[in-house]
């Protein structure tokens, strides 16, 4: 999983049946400083995120396990929470 | 998943017969500001995406997911939505 | 899935016994003029591709769907279409 | 897989409930001479890692082949093993 | 799959259960000139291969499929070919 920012949404009418009321929401990486790095993604929310929210996205096959209704839909990340607090270990 | 532009199409007569009858789309990843960025992907279109259209592609075991028709063919890459728009937050 | 050139063939006596008869040949991805860039990769041919050939590469678990005979390979690209024609779309 | 070193730990409370319970750590790759390389990832532990640990980090849908208990949360990197020593070859 | 170099061994004493009795070597990716590029990946061996063989190395879901007894185990990448040689096209 990474860690990323929420930085917009995106509208489609126009998709697979199977992505109807599911929440696309585009996402960029952050870095230790909170940075935005990379690209961004588009990943379908599980946990009610919003605007700005840190959260954790889990791609490829495992993004389709956050529920038996998401097990077969076309997507390949998903947003599985939001964060409360990171904790960087001394080195 | 990631937002992308069409820009071309690939024709191939020698190929698995499991592909005959997808239409096979060129792709190239999209930034914030809409610049074609990085190597394109060929995608096969599953909800009637043409040429510069701005679309959502899903990629790896998800791009199978589509319909259940497409479950067990050779591909790793997919159309599943034409954007309507993109709504970037306030940071 | 992603367009390249095949630059080459692998032979390999002591490997898997399940990839014994698959055609191991070198890959390497192309941009919009057909220059070769990134790295090189092993794809199993499906298709009966050769030296030149420009090709259509799938990776991930869709490189085993070409058939059923190779679902259960240990193998993660294969060659699944030999490219006639790319259309550019006008931007 | 590869080699990394635990570098944090992540804190949410609203979160897919398959996560419950399971420690989420932030996991940076290490090159030959040790040195943190690369974006961190969070990683699902399994084998009891903490703060400064050098680790073995599966990503993808091996992450769930830990324990039966994983097989469907969704998560694409788990960490599984602590690292001894690390041997390389003289070239 | 890729081309590699094995250039070390990694010692792990706890570990996942599934993965005792498996050798972890560290492999880099070579390039035409068989230069060692890019990250190193730890590799479960499945041939018999050993320090500085050219290796072909599968990753994700195809690295299980070597034998049945690998088909659950939590990894993401395993060595199933010894290179014996490497053909290179004219261009």
């Amino acid at each position: 999983m990474f860690l990323g920012k929420v930085v917009g949404k995106v509208v489609s009418t126009q998709k697979s049946e199977k992505l109807i009321g599911n929440k696309l929401l585009i996402v960029k990486k952050i870095d230790e400083k909170e940075n935005l790095i990379g690209d961004h993604f588009v990943a379908v929310d599980t946990v009610g995120a919003g605007a700005n929210d840190t959260v954790i996205v889990v791609t490829g096959s495992g993004s389709r396990n956050s529920s038996d209704s998401q097990n077969d839909i076309p997507i390949d990340a998903s947003i599985v929470g939001i964060v409360d607090s990171i904790e960087w270990d001394e080195h």
